[in-house]
């Protein structure tokens, strides 16, 4: 890195010679017994992030990606690994964001802080365009994004509640509620912590959980289209999840992040569709997957304003504050991109991405199908779930990473539920789709059949 | 709100009609007792956020304006309040953030998800060019602000730590430490939380906290230069904090979101300045305030490699974990615009914005003190702390919002020691700082003197 020269051309100033206020030198450090005997804080760590497994999945991931091009530079890696979305972003959306951010630069188009729920007319636009008037624009919250939504949400719930998942699932249920201290340690004889109730999704039940055998939990995680089965749950099944919601007194978090996915029209892509939702359920939504916004950052949650703790207290309100003490808000760049998507030419545009990245799916499926996998999702969701059976995933995950240089992701990282499957993702160039069936087709040629 | 159609011209779909995959309807809801006896849920609410007093201080601020608005429509208010920037960002960062959006939508400049630390360029940048290669760029970790950052930061730290505040200091530091259940309850005899060692810092002891009566706490959080009071903490002071620190085993959070503010040059702009920082302080930064990014939503943590819990783990670590587990990245277009802040260019158009902003703060301070009142800060920071002894400082907020239609920061919303002053803000327009210095003046003319 050079060392830049510091002076600047800033005119003005006071006479006396001046470094750029922004620039200011500081010290190298000091050798460490310059002053000081170098020793820990008396600070403790925090018992619940020791609870923790490894690193979160996907950096490790990516760590094991890049330790097989450093041995084997030049191979030409393939990912269908991490749900990273590969398309450009469309030219109407694409130029809501770049005005967005032009505008900045005028004193009429110039915004600062705006609200840390969001632009007004957002919400407006996400209550009258994708609920149809049936979700308020108070009860939207416009955000970073899903991943961060669920931190936060968790942080709303705190320490002392206790939660089900399902088993696979996306890792972050499971790690921010570790964080919080709602579990107990981690038990490697089942992959699993104590306390969360693992609600087991497989091949077996349809990848929808037996509810007869879940234990009552404060909270329900949810997704649908499923991250990672690519299973869409029935409004038979999601009626019966808010039933039992009800029953209990529990609160679903519905992560639905995939549901313009969905081609099913028979398949609810709102929680709120199911009567009695408002009561007992969460939203969490993205603009990542469909509109290419996974670096942008935009996303929302719906809290109903009928959702109360067992105080009669709203869940919204105690939502608000954590939005409005430890966020502030969504760049106000991503969100006129927000505006943009929602636009009929924006909802068009979103269509065809759409239908690009599940056309990569249907290529997936019918390879592994004709391999004599056992092939799930990739129908209504952007991931489908092959199953190995009485393999180790992370075996598995290797040899395809090592003999056909495509990165998928071992089920085993989803949950105890997942050991066994292997996720492959939509999110790819059409031509990197391509080649990695060829591959996968020269892989596996008469293995599993 | 219009109900929009819901018809896409999506072509090449599957033949049998189907709506927009984004727009698919929802049901109104149904009337409550359609299914449900409507009831409260069984999950309990979380115990520390019923700890937390009223709303966050900022909105509190945003309801009294638009309550006064309401009964006074027409009203022209100026706002001296939330330190938010009203300059247009200057060209070249503007062009650097508008960039960075257009390049989205080519297929060479697409980028989805990217590091939850950062671009490495960007962190290499903020390493050599604001820290000289003193900090390493994988102690630099980039977020979407100082605010949030905070709020990540307790979360590392959990709930079983102890804090220390600048008394007044900016609201979050106490907000997130009572969310996270590091307090007791609120005691209103005092306006204080147990639990917290409140550092009074006023016109007594130069605005630096006399570190002889400040119990020993984990952790200290320490803004510099301050919010509100405006004080820049001098060299001598801040190795007083770090060999306090460094003699209790805890550990600083340092807020210098306003350090490019500092004119004197023999003060720090960093706590890593001083001797032995680095095994004792953790540095909060944001581009926010002086590259008009409060809405773009920029930020960067630094955490060093030799700061390590009584365990002996490193904190870095642990911060690595949330950041890429409860945040997912700033947005890669705000991170375009960083660079673009650090070129020479950029630089140069930071101290024109910092020049206007303190051009301001002289103006707000010369004004105060021609008016007899004792008036800190606005040299080497955009706010300036006034005295009003004996007064209740909600009283002359609402006096002057009703009497002068200008909205202030009463000090007591900083905690009980910014009773008896106000905070006004330099982050406004220059004709409407002149215009609230022209109201100020026949307000208090004549009164404090």
């Amino acid at each position: 890195m050079a060392f830049i020269s510091l002076t600047t051309t800033f005119v003005g100033a006071t006479v006396r010679p001046r470094k750029s206020a922004l620039c200011r030198s500081t010290k190298h450090r000091p050798a460490p017994d310059e002053i000081f005997t170098p020793s820990a804080s008396a600070v403790p760590r925090n018992k619940n992030l020791e609870k923790l497994q490894a690193g979160y999945l996907f950096p490790e991931i990516g760590r094991r990606r890049n330790a097989y091009l450093a041995k084997n530079p030049g191979a030409k890696i393939i990912s269908l690994g991490v749900g990273d979305t590969t398309m450009p972003i469309p030219p109407h959306i694409c130029k809501g964001l770049a005005d967005g951010a032009s505008k900045l630069g005028t004193p009429d188009g110039y915004s600062g802080y705006g609200a840390e729920q969001g632009m007004g007319i957002l919400r407006e636009k996400i209550s009258s365009i994708l609920y149809k008037g049936s979700i308020a624009p108070d009860e939207v919250f416009v955000s970073d994004g899903a991943k961060c939504d669920i931190s936060r949400l968790q942080q709303v719930f705190g320490s002392n509640v206790s939660i089900a998942v399902q088993d696979p699932s996306y890792p972050v249920y499971v790690d921010t509620a570790v964080m919080q201290g709602q579990t107990g340690l981690y038990d490697s004889a089942v992959s699993q912590f104590e306390g969360i109730a693992y609600m087991r999704c497989d091949a077996s039940n349809g990848f929808f959980p037996d509810l007869s055998t879940v234990p009552r939990t404060d909270l329900i995680f949810f997704c649908s289209p499923n991250n990672p089965t690519g299973a869409a749950a029935t409004r038979e099944q999601l009626t019966q999840l808010v039933r039992f919601a009800k029953k209990n007194g529990s609160i679903i978090v519905f992560d639905a992040a995939y549901a313009p996915f969905i081609n099913d029209p028979a398949v609810p892509t709102s929680i709120f569709e199911i009567d009695g939702a408002r009561e007992v359920a969460i939203e969490v939504n993205s603009f990542s997957k469909y509109a290419g916004f996974t670096g942008v950052r935009l996303g929302w949650v719906v809290v109903p304003n009928e959702l109360v703790f067992a105080d009669g207290s709203p869940v919204r309100a105690d939502f608000n504050r954590i939005m409005t003490t430890c966020f502030n808000g969504a760049s106000n760049i991503s969100q006129h991109g927000g505006l943009a998507c929602l636009d009929e030419q924006g909802r068009e545009e979103i269509q065809g991405l759409i239908k690009y990245y599940l056309g990569n799916a249907g290529m997936l499926r019918k390879t592994m199908t004709e391999l004599g996998f056992d092939v799930y999702g990739g129908t209504d969701a952007p991931y489908i779930w092959v199953g190995f059976p009485g393999k180790k995933s992370w075996e598995v995950f290797n040899e395809i990473l090592e003999k056909a240089q495509v990165v998928t992701i071992p089920g085993a990282g989803f949950g105890p539920g997942g050991e066994g499957y292997l996720r492959l993702s939509a999110f790819a160039p059409r031509a990197s789709c391509e080649e990695a069936c060829k591959r996968l087709r020269a892989l596996y040629a008469g293995v599993a059949a």
